[in-house]
């Protein structure tokens, strides 16, 4: 099934975005009275019937098919140093999409090797997954965020923090039950700074290991990510 | 760390194949006397001290710390059709590897769309990212494999086959207890054929879903072997 997205869907007639008009009546050639799929992002879903067809301007009439609460019974937040190849950071936020997540939050980190990041391209890639894994929910993406700022304000009671040590042996699939909203904390290339895990444990985040083998940081984005969607799984 | 893979490590002095030969004393600069850390990609572990180094010619003087049983206490394969996009499959092959496990056997299903696979590039791929996520354990990368082939002979008493299907609710997490061998099935792009899935079970494989989020082929790869190497993990 394809999904369109539609931020600001409502009941009624609306006009698709140029891009996606163009997509509609060009590539797919679809014409008045042919059915869409839509999502707002926000859990909503809709049925359109194309009741006009131009080259350049869709219009729609939506009917609301319905409303999820929430993309899953608890918050999954990733706090995540970008990659220095933009490509592995693409790739960590279209993985974490598909499998599931409610935020990501980039992180300006004092070892980190990129300093920068392109939201709009960042928005346009979980938007790609969200749609691609038939989900009503669009991640949202935070601009690049200071570490200290960060950790500071935690968004949810289940705090985590994962770096390359072998010392911390705790699994966070033993720790993490899935009954809480979760905020996990992943390093960039060069990892956290001493500093910055003793900040981070001073605000309560618990460290913990996702395994023995040495993940590279997008890796490890996703295993978090995946290790919390399974214990909130097994907690229903 | 910086880990060097060796096949045929042993014992000894010996030479390092050329690509390695010009990294190690071009590139890092290393001379004699100094220090590698080195696996046969079979569990062995060894330290070489650099004994001649030329441009092209590095000899070292290898001795074996420990010999690692086994990769893990069970062993995972991931049976999977390759992507379309060759990216996207080399990406599977990065990641499973980084997260843990022992076979990958290519696909041959009615419904592929790439129907070739560049063993040698797969291999390339598969000893990189042993060596970036420090493990001693190469994954055995097979040739391209008929579906019906391998589901008549397979390699684990613990048997499953995802593919999309929203009947199919019983989750992988659930089903596997990692306490057995276990071969994994990932449908192509097209995903199975319905006498494909039909052969799997009567081979005693059991249907299970990795969640609701439809994912991605490469996707689902890595959300299965992740999910089978965390439920070893928990029967340890």
């Amino acid at each position: 099934m394809q999904l369109y997205y539609l931020p600001e869907a409502a009941e009624g007639i609306v006009e698709l975005p140029e891009t996606e008009a163009r997509h509609v009546v060009q590539v797919l050639r679809h014409g008045i009275g042919d059915t869409l799929d839509l999502v707002d992002g926000r859990g909503g879903w809709y049925r359109g019937v194309i009741v006009e067809a131009g080259k350049r301007r869709c219009m729609v009439e939506l009917h609301r098919q319905r409303q999820e609460e929430r993309r899953a019974p608890r918050k999954v937040t990733i706090g995540i140093g970008p990659t220095k190849q933009a490509d592995r950071f693409e790739w960590f936020l279209e993985k974490a999409t598909e499998i599931g997540v409610d935020r990501i939050v980039p992180l300006l980190c004092a070892h980190n090797e990129r300093r920068k990041l392109r939201l709009d391209r960042a928005e346009k890639i979980v938007v790609a997954a969200m749609k691609q894994s038939q989900q009503a929910w669009r991640p949202q993406v935070d601009e690049l965020t200071p570490f200290d700022e960060f950790v500071a304000t935690p968004p949810a009671p289940a705090r985590f923090i994962a770096w390359i040590d072998e010392q911390v042996t705790q699994h966070l699939q033993h720790t993490y039950r899935g009954d809480e909203d979760v905020v996990i904390l992943i390093g960039p290339e060069g990892d956290f700074a001493a500093a910055e895990v003793a900040l981070a444990r001073q605000h309560g985040f618990t460290a913990v290991s996702l395994g023995s083998n040495r993940l590279r940081t997008e890796t490890a984005g996703i295993a978090a990510a995946h290790i919390a969607g399974l214990a909130i799984e097994r907690s229903r």
